[in-house]
């Protein structure tokens, strides 16, 4: 059975775009907050990224490694992510994984007394900015999985605004088995799921099937491993044919509402939907819809 | 397949007390704060009301135009759950349709550039309005669905205190797909299901199932068509049986400690319990139960 | 078939240990807050416990009154809950129950005119601060229910870190019917589980089974009968195996987080990840893991 989902990933006639190359065709105009820190040019990049038609994938690209968000991981990732992010050219972010582990989470070897404290606060430091950098991020991201998925792995795919996994992926958060309770996961896992399955995976370390996942809202779909990058597509391609401006203001005003009081929340949707109707997507749609025609969005 | 669902709604020998007629019967003592903008009377009411052993039944009535969420709909809905809403009469609000589409949302011809910014903001305070009033109503508002319920038609069933719907409906926020992302209906929606489901609904305007509905919370139960009025019904009588002012006070503490911490929670919660048994009704239940008899409540 | 879970629980051999005893065993050292007026000696005690490998299972011993949880048993439950907290000798708690119904909640009898406010405030009072107790406590608390759990009798199964139930438990809140709204039940119902399933069961007194409580996340599990004391002791000497501070730093950390907004979360348990990894068990957990060897905990 195929485990390495990632190279097989995305497109019915196997086209080598989205794959098989590294970061190059993205370079251009970079900017990362990290990238003075990267690891040494000589190293592969822990990420492969590609983008086509306003959808971007980023890879996780050390199956060795179990995908593990070491601190090159999380700054690879974190530049992938930021890249051109105001760019009008992308609309949506895949996050996959090569490999049969999509992530094993961090990678204990950076979080031993040698390093010390001072390199354990930025790695968890820059793991939450690449969670909250998700949540902040004017495109929809979403966590493709087709395997296991442990600790800040499992964390990753629950920060995603949308996650679809193959049955055969499983979710854990067992750092309380080697003396480190998954606290930062839990940020992520915790406001997913109610709060007793949160509990019952933090306390004994046991992993959750993919249907259990779904159930729970964990991730949002779960599709045989055949189906996972046809059905990821078909999200992503549709998100991608959406006006990015009001995609973008939706997404913002959902996390910004979300956490409010029902009178404030009402107040910042409501203004957050005549603005909407400002933009001139929001009324080239709205003209559309009336006319019975497809709206050309001008983003 | 009889679609009409709120033409034969209620009763088993279909009678007509609860349909056909207009408002009338309860226009005596009308309070509406909107009744100053309200349509002209030449235009029929987009809501019909009846009411009967303490439970109002509020049928949204423009099935040709998929019971939108016009202005004037919303008006008409916000009278007739605030009508009379102090009266120990009422007991409970059940919020039904005519035909198959439960409420497509707000009527999109009222949100173009031709009416404006400032009509579009009175369009979307009504509506929010509408939905906190249904959480500080005292009496619990029940939705019985039958069909789609679409947008802040999604919203309106998100923020009622209990949801039945028939098998055959299903659920989305589409908007999206016109340039209108549903920000508002986020408010509600966010706050039933878990973040996953919600922003799937919103990022990609799909609808999920009643069966899904149910699964994360949308919904509190789904029902074969055939029993939806008996099962609706049901659920309001035994409602409509319980002490008026016991259970606007657990309503209004359910909602109040809910956003709290745990310790305002618990205080909150725990003076409300003391205020209960101080009610008569709160003595007589117990005293009742104690006695091994029916309680009777004197509201 | 066998209602009487609590006597037959825990142990393939049915040894005695864990039960047929009352408090005596772990009397040493008593230290409750609510001692000074707990019922006289001649009354016995409404709960046992015993306490064996770091498990101490709480066990409420009054089925003949459905286990109701009087102000007598409340304050013996927090003085078993309180009992050498800190000891190290403690890893995680079990609470169940003698007979076919769980706990039925309250004492009506005691919620009477005839008690008066300031009885009917100090029952509430303990009985918030025994649920808080659970929160609070350093070790996971997990409930474990073969029966009837209604009104604070599902409140407390819903406080508990996590709950395993019998396939023939079911659960409500039904105060609403004999005119005292389950308002206190509903601060943590309403934390547990989807709004609209906390709200049907609080307006309609409704009993839920245990296939939609683990469905809806109120309990963690369900099994069948004859497995329940097997999966509850699996899942208790599991985490009787981990570090119990870093457990405790865990658990703490998580219910911190999990009201605050994303950043604040972030920030506590980025800081927690930090503290975690500077305990003794967190190295050596660490450590045991790169070794490829079992971690030997020092608490």
């Amino acid at each position: 059975m195929a485990l390495v989902a990632g190279r097989q990933a995305f497109g019915v006639q196997r086209t080598s775009w989205l794959w098989r190359s590294r970061w190059a065709p993205l370079s251009t105009g970079f900017c990362s907050p990290g990238s003075a820190t990267a690891q040494p040019e000589s190293e592969p990049r822990p990420t492969s990224t590609q983008q086509h038609d306003g959808i971007r994938n980023i890879v996780l690209s050390n199956p060795k490694k179990r995908n593990a968000l070491s601190l090159a991981m999380l700054k690879s990732l974190r530049s992938d992510i930021l890249h051109e992010a105001e760019s009008k050219d992308l609309k949506v972010i895949i996050i996959a994984a090569e490999g049969p582990v999509f992530s094993s989470g961090h990678d204990l070897k950076e979080l031993t007394d040698a390093q010390g404290r001072d390199y354990h606060t930025e790695v968890f430091q820059t793991c939450s900015e690449v969670m909250m950098l998700i949540r902040n991020h004017p495109v929809p991201i979403i966590a493709m999985v087709n395997g296991l998925a442990t600790a800040a792995g499992c964390q990753l795919v629950a920060s995603c605004d949308i996650a679809v996994a193959s049955d055969k992926s499983s979710f854990a958060t067992p750092g309380v088995n080697v003396g480190l309770f998954c606290s930062t996961p839990a940020v992520a896992l915790g406001r997913a799921v109610p709060r007793k399955v949160a509990l019952e995976m933090l306390l004994t370390g046991e992993p959750i099937s993919a249907q259990e996942a779904v159930r729970h809202g964990l991730i949002s779909k779960v599709v045989p491993e055949e189906q996972l990058e046809e059905e990821t597509m078909r999200i992503a391609k549709k998100i991608a044919s959406l006006s990015r401006p009001v995609v973008a203001l939706g997404k913002a005003t959902f996390y910004k509402q979300l956490p409010q009081d029902l009178r404030t929340a009402y107040y910042l949707a409501s203004q957050a939907m005549v603005d909407n109707l400002a933009l001139h997507d929001g009324q080239e749609g709205i003209e559309a819809f009336i006319q019975k025609r497809k709206p050309t969005w001008s983003h």
